[in-house]
Formats: structure tokens, C-alpha cells, sequence
């Protein structure tokens, strides 16, 4: 099939983005992506052993051709984040970065002044940014103004499982964007992924509800289906939802003959 | 994988039941239907030609080993329920009948004394019955004691493809049920099929959203994928909604110290 | 205000209807009903001392020219629900009953073959018979054929407080009933009891959520308010809802000419 | 009722604050703002004269009591803002600004790095700014920091009438706020207000649903007591939403014995 996702440079086969966070073990985390089948894997900076480029399981993936994608997960300001970005840039020699500032400690929801201020320095900078926002259309925008390559909001504020509650915001975001739009945070189970695919997203992200199901190389396999199934019906179009009921089946009307 | 779904005497590999009705072609319907791999369609009486078991498509379906399973959709009463479900075992030679007994014209909605009475009658008779309800865990259980071999509860009224709105009810009746619960209208997308699958159906039947889809082909592949994919995370158990938010990823404290 | 609620030969200005059960005292439950200026408080049978018509929390509310509806809550089969209905009769010196016939002792859901199996008996026999059921149209409809005075069916489980999730089965009743709708358990706030009475109900009945309240007296006002508050918009007619924004003040062009 | 709410100097009896756009006619506004009794009432720029202070309408409402408060509706940019906020200084001869800008003219949803620089300038010039935005938990904090007296979070996209589709994060937004939270757009009808305000909101601001409605006037009170019964509820506590059933009568057991 020759439905890729192109974001910058690279292309994917695969709409499933995934994390490297609350796994139970390293092993264990390495199946679940390979079984998901995805291409491109959000690892937090302190995964990353800033002093040596051989983290053993960093290299699993690379091998396996999973593109790693650091994320600034934790800082709290631009300048923060543009400091993480550098120090991922050497450490796993990318240029690739998940942009996210969250000052809340507690819903780790994301600034939208901070986010904006630091895409603009590290597009400038060379890096491809994908920045982690909420589900705010004229954010977007601006965000898709000063360079970002795509946008990622939020479905729900993230680890909450709920699904796409913001999902009125992001048929707008879908509707006005112009570079891929990836539903990250929020998603919790294969039905939530396959909606945002419905809706039209490019990509999703997931990483808790796989690493902490009870079987996460089955749910990794759960949502590599659930986004192809999601993105096959985007493509076929759904039907309509109505208000009155159609009957699917032709009545039997010679019982009344 | 042994995960089947056994109902009476037969054992399905595939959890998605489909049906004949609203398509744009029969050729279109055949090809949508072995797409979705589907192993349990429904026929109206009015398609089976009840002066000859030549009907070709039907017999088409048979060759891919697809079982027809007749309903009675039109009916309006126990009586007219039981008579059509005769007229159908002698067109089709099977004993399966799915009723559906809507005196409703407008909403199509199922009346729970009528099927109640015909199920007895129609169990008695050495059919196996497969009636469609309201979402109603009562009824359920009613159902299930006069021996019903499943229960086939609505997620919203026909054709309106809602989804699952009777979710709250719908988890009560799996609860309960000794038999199985298959999640019949409403389903108007994959992640709606997926849904039903994660709150623990045995099964689902889609018809109108496949039919009407602008390539029901590839919708037929949409949903076989859905329905696995939340068969598996059902399997796999799906993390916790939660309140609060939970990072994924391990903050970056190293920018603080 | 002349728009007034009427139910067999009783004319009612309050459209909020009341229950005395898990109040934390009878003073408390008394209070809390005469300011919430409801006019039919539902009994259960056992509250009603058999032998003696001086119950004295009941005399009093009688004082208060509040009628008393006896309700049959425990009952599970027809038979039993005709019994205590004639003990009622006898105790409150009132033909009025609430039915409720719940097999199920977790989620107490009523059974509709049972309940419509009663309300013929109890029509025949003089009760002004209102039934407690599952937001099913088509049941529905069946009662009102048998003589029901009211269809009162349920918008979530019983002291769930989940608010309207029956929804679209309530406006599908509301369009198609020729007897007044109560809306009957689950409504948990006044935001549930305004959306009902928006959607069209005639009255709505409401008891947990003033009962265990931290303060049932301003909470019997919140409700009477709200419901007020509902009836004002349905008969108002409210605005559709639309999917595009539509601005509410005149934007200021004046800055760009 | 002591229960009043206080925004910088001035003291409000009533939660319910409104708008003066889309109703058919300047009389018909006059009069469901008054029945609605609420005590503030956004005006955009182009109704006001600004070549005179003796705008009729405005007068009127200025002898009952209510105060305008001007919108920015139409700005683009922060500068805008600014510029519009000095001129409806000079015409109202009032500090106070309800600061709107949205660049898009398509669902006129708010810019947060526009609208958290223009709150910055006009706290600094002296206006008490009302800052209306996406329920975005981080900037509402970001707002308040800089001296926003208030935030007005949108519960929909405005003129939508869907209700409170952001209640996850108005929630967040409640629990973190120093400042008053009063939700604003997409309320559309008076259970949407309850809800606000059982959620914790301290005033939402209502336009579309009462102009709009086929009676202005009576809409305008169905509002006022929504809102009212939704404040009463919060002082007492709702209860919480359960999974399971809770009997609220007490079962007759006696029946059994």
C-alpha cells in the first residue's frame, strides 16, 4: 500500500507512534514496539546516558530501523527546552525533537507561550520539531507558521486514559492544518486511536496504554490494528450519523399481504 | 489463535456478524462480506426467493462457507415472528433466526413482550434464537432463561450510527449474561466495533456502515481489524481511567540539579 | 403561572417530584421537601406503618397538602407488586402506586414484562398506575395501551446520579407519548433535572441527590429551581446547536477599514 | 444572600453575565437583560457610538443599574487590543475590557500569545482586564500572573450552544485558580450554566441563548435561575456518581417473610 506519512525528510509506513516510558522492563518494551510495528519512538532525555552513545536498548531499537525521537519531557521553560534539545541532538545524534513544556507538575499539561517561543529558536537551529500542545487550533496555526513540522494535541490531559475529549477542537486543528496532525496524550485504548484516525488525524502517539496493560506486546499489536482500521474507514468514508433510525435490513412486508 | 466464539453448535473464527441489506450492488455486498472475513450474515426474508433455495448470491455466500443466518425484520408481533422464522427454515434449511420484532414503523426499536413471547415459542420449536432487544439487562436475563443462545442488545437505534449509547447498560448485561452478548445497531464506525469488543462483547453486527460506505470493501476491512484489535485488548485488559494526569515519560530533572 | 401538570384527576403547579428514602432524619427529609414545594413524594411501603394510618412524618407532610405516592420497591414478579398495592391502597387511603418491580437486587432495573403484566392488573382494578421503567419506546408505548397515567422511565441506574444517559430513548418517548413523561432516577444534579425538563419531560423525580446531600434543604431549592429553570427554556424554545461558531457580538471592523 | 462575587472593586449579586448581540431588537434586548437580572453586560465597540456618549440603549441599561463592560470582538492582534480597549475607555468612560481576540474568522477562537500580551500592556495602562481564552489550565495561570482580574475560559466554540465540552479542563482550571473563573461561550442553554456552576465556576457569561431564543425575556429567567440553582448545589455538594445502583427506598422485604 502506498499510504506513507510524511514528516520532513522521512517517511512512515506505520501511523503509530509510540514511548519508551513505564514499561515494566527494557525487554519487555523492546517487543511491544517491534509487535507495534512503529516507526518512530519518543525516548525521555534521562533514558538517555548523555555521556556514552551506547545505551544497549537505544541500540535494540535502532537496529530493529525504529527512528528514536527525544523528547524534553520534564522542563518547564523555552530556554529549558532548547538546552534539552542540544544535549539530545548530541547524544543521539538526531535532529529530531518532541517538544514538551509543561510547568504544571501536576497534569503536565503544556505552556503555549514557552512552546511557541522555543519551536521559533530551534527551527532556526536546524531542528525538526514536533511539539506537544493542547488541542488549540490558532496555537496551531502559529505553531505551523514559525516552522514546526507538525502538530501533536493533546486528546485528554495524558496517563488519563480518557480518550479524545478535546475532539471537537481537533476536527478544526485536522480541518485548518497544513503539516500532519498527531493526537498524542489522552488515548487509552485501540477504539480511541482508531476514532482519531477516523476523524482524520495523520498519526497518533501512545505509550502508556500499551506499557502498562497487563500484556503490552498484544496491545501493541491491539493498536497497530485499531490505527490501520482507523485510517482504512477515514479513507472509505464513514456514514453519516442520523438522528432517525434506517432500517438496514428490507422490511418483510408480505406478511402483510 | 483458539480464541473462537461458540454459539449453539457452531464455532466462529470471526467476531464480526454482518448483513445483506443497502448495498449498492450484490456483487458489492459478496466482496465486502468475504473481505470483512465474516462468518455470520443476515438475510431479510424478503431477499431469499421463497419459491426456489436458487437465490444465486446466497448461494454464492454459501460456497465461501459464510452461514446465512434469516431475520425476521418487519414483523410486529410474537405470531408473525414465528411464522416468518418457519417460512425462513424452509427457504434456507437452517434453524437459526434472528429475530427482530419492530411494531415501531418510524424508530424500528424492538418490543421486548413480543420477542419474549416468541423466543419461548421458537426455542421450543428446536430453533436457535438470536434476538434482538433494547439494551434492557432484565430482558437479558429473561431472554437467556427461556433459552435464547445469545442476546443481540442495541448500542443506539438502527441506523442512526451512534455507537455504543447504551454503554452503561451494555457493561451490566456482559456482566451477567451466561450467554453470549453481541452488540447489534448503532455501530457506524470501526472504532465503535472496537469499543463494543473492549467493554467485553462476544461479538458485533454491523450492516449499514459498511454498506453505505463509499468503498465498503475496504470498510469490510476496517471493521474485521477493529474487532480484532479490541478483541485482543480486551484479552490484554486496558489501563485505568484516571482523574489525574500520569507523565509517560521520566522528567528531565538533570536541567534542575 | 398557569402551566400546570396534570395526572389522572390531580393538578400539580410543581413539576418535581420527590422520594423519602436515605434521608439522614424524618425532620431533615421533611424540610427538605416542603422547601423544595414539591407536591408527590414517593413512599415505600415499608415506611407506611401497616397497622396504624398515624404515621407521623407522613401526617405531616399530608398537612403540608403533599400527596403521597406509595411505591412498590422490592417487589420482583407482578403478583407481588398487586399485593402490595392493595396493602398500600389500604394503608395511605390512596389508588395511587408507583410501580416498581426489580428482580435484580445489584442494579435494582426494573423487568418490563412484569411491570407491564401489573399495570393491566392494577388499571382494571381502579390504580392510577405509574410505572417505573427502562427508557423503552416501544414499552412504553404498551403501558400507555394498558392505561398507565404516566410513563416514568429511568435516565441512568438508580442512585447512580450519572444524569440523562438514556437520552435519545427519552426524546423518542417524549415525541411519541400521549401521557405524561416523568423522568425517574439518575439524575444526580440540578444541571440533570433542567436537561430533562429542556428535552420536554413533563416532570421529573428526584431523591438521592437531595437526601444525601450535605445540605438537603438548599438542596430541595436548587432542584425546584432548576426544574423551573427547564420548563422556562423548553416552552422559550431553545437555539439549535450548531458545528461552526457563530460570533455573538458585531466584530469591530472599524479597526482595519 | 451574602453570597456575593467580587471582580477588582466592584461587587455582584448575580453570577449571570451577559451579552447584547443578536437580539432582534434593542428593546427586546433591554428587557431580557433586565428579567435576567444580570448586573454585567459585554457590549462590542461598533454598538457604541463613539462620536457621543448618549447611545440610547446604553443609557437605559446604565440607569438600571447594569454595568457595560466593552469587548475587543474583531481584534486580530494584541496591538489592536490595545488600541480598541483605549477607545472604549474614552466612549464608556470604563476601565473595565473584555478582552476577545481571534484571528480566525472562522470560529472566532481566541490567540493565547496575543491575548496574554495584551493583558500584560492593558494591566500596566491601568484596565481591569477580562481575558477570554481556550480552557488552557497553563495559560489561565500565565494570565493570572500578569494580572488578569479574571479568566473566561470557553466551554465550546462560541455561538455553538454544545454545552461544556472542555469540563475536564475547566475543572483543572477551577481547582488552580486564584482569580475568578467565569465560563463563557458555547453555553446554550440554562442546564449548561447549572453545570458551570456546580463544577465551580463563579459566573458564566450567557448571549447567543437568550437573543436568540423565541422568547428573549423568559429565557433570560430560565438563565438567571439555572444559574442560581447550579451555585445553590455547589454550596451544598452534589453527590458523587456511582457505578453501581443505590436503592433510595428502602425495599419491602416483608413481602417475602
Amino acid at each position: 500500500m502506498t499510504d506513507t506519512l510524511k514528516i520532513a525528510d522521512k517517511t512512515f509506513r506505520s501511523r503509530l507512534f509510540t514511548g519508551t516510558g513505564k514499561f515494566s522492563s527494557s525487554k519487555l518494551m523492546q517487543e511491544a514496539i517491534v509487535a507495534s510495528e512503529s516507526e518512530l519512538v519518543t525516548v525521555a532525555l534521562k533514558r538517555v546516558d548523555l555521556h556514552s552513545t551506547c545505551d544497549d536498548i537505544l541500540m535494540h531499537l535502532k537496529q530493529d530501523h525504529i527512528n528514536l525521537l527525544p523528547n524534553t519531557s520534564g522542563v518547564r521553560t523555552a530556554k529549558e527546552a532548547v538546552f534539552a534539545a542540544q544535549l539530545a541532538r548530541e547524544a543521539l545524534q538526531t535532529n529530531w525533537i518532541k517538544l514538551e513544556i509543561h510547568p504544571d507538575p501536576k497534569y503536565l499539561l503544556p505552556d503555549p507561550i514557552e512552546t511557541l517561543k522555543a519551536t521559533e529558536i530551534l527551527v532556526k537551529e536546524g531542528f525538526i520539531v514536533m511539539p506537544y500542545i493542547n488541542a488549540d487550533p490558532v496555537l496551531c496555526k502559529r505553531l505551523e507558521d514559525v516552522g514546526a513540522q507538525c502538530v501533536m494535541p493533546l486528546g485528554a490531559p495524558i496517563g488519563s486514559n480518557k480518550g479524545l475529549i478535546t475532539k471537537d477542537f481537533l476536527k478544526i486543528i485536522m480541518e485548518q492544518s497544513k503539516v500532519p496532525v498527531i493526537v498524542d496524550a489522552g488515548i487509552g485504548a485501540p477504539s480511541h486511536a482508531a476514532y482519531a484516525m477516523e476523524l482524520g488525524a495523520d498519526a497518533v502517539l501512545v505509550n502508556t496504554a500499551i506499557a502498562v496493560s497487563k500484556n503490552p506486546v498484544q496491545m501493541g499489536i491491539a493498536f497497530k490494528m485499531a490505527v490501520q482500521a482507523g485510517r482504512l474507514a477515514y479513507q472509505a468514508k464513514l456514514a453519516e450519523v442520523n438522528q432517525y433510525a434506517e432500517a438496514s435490513s428490507p422490511l418483510t412486508s408480505f406478511l402483510n399481504e
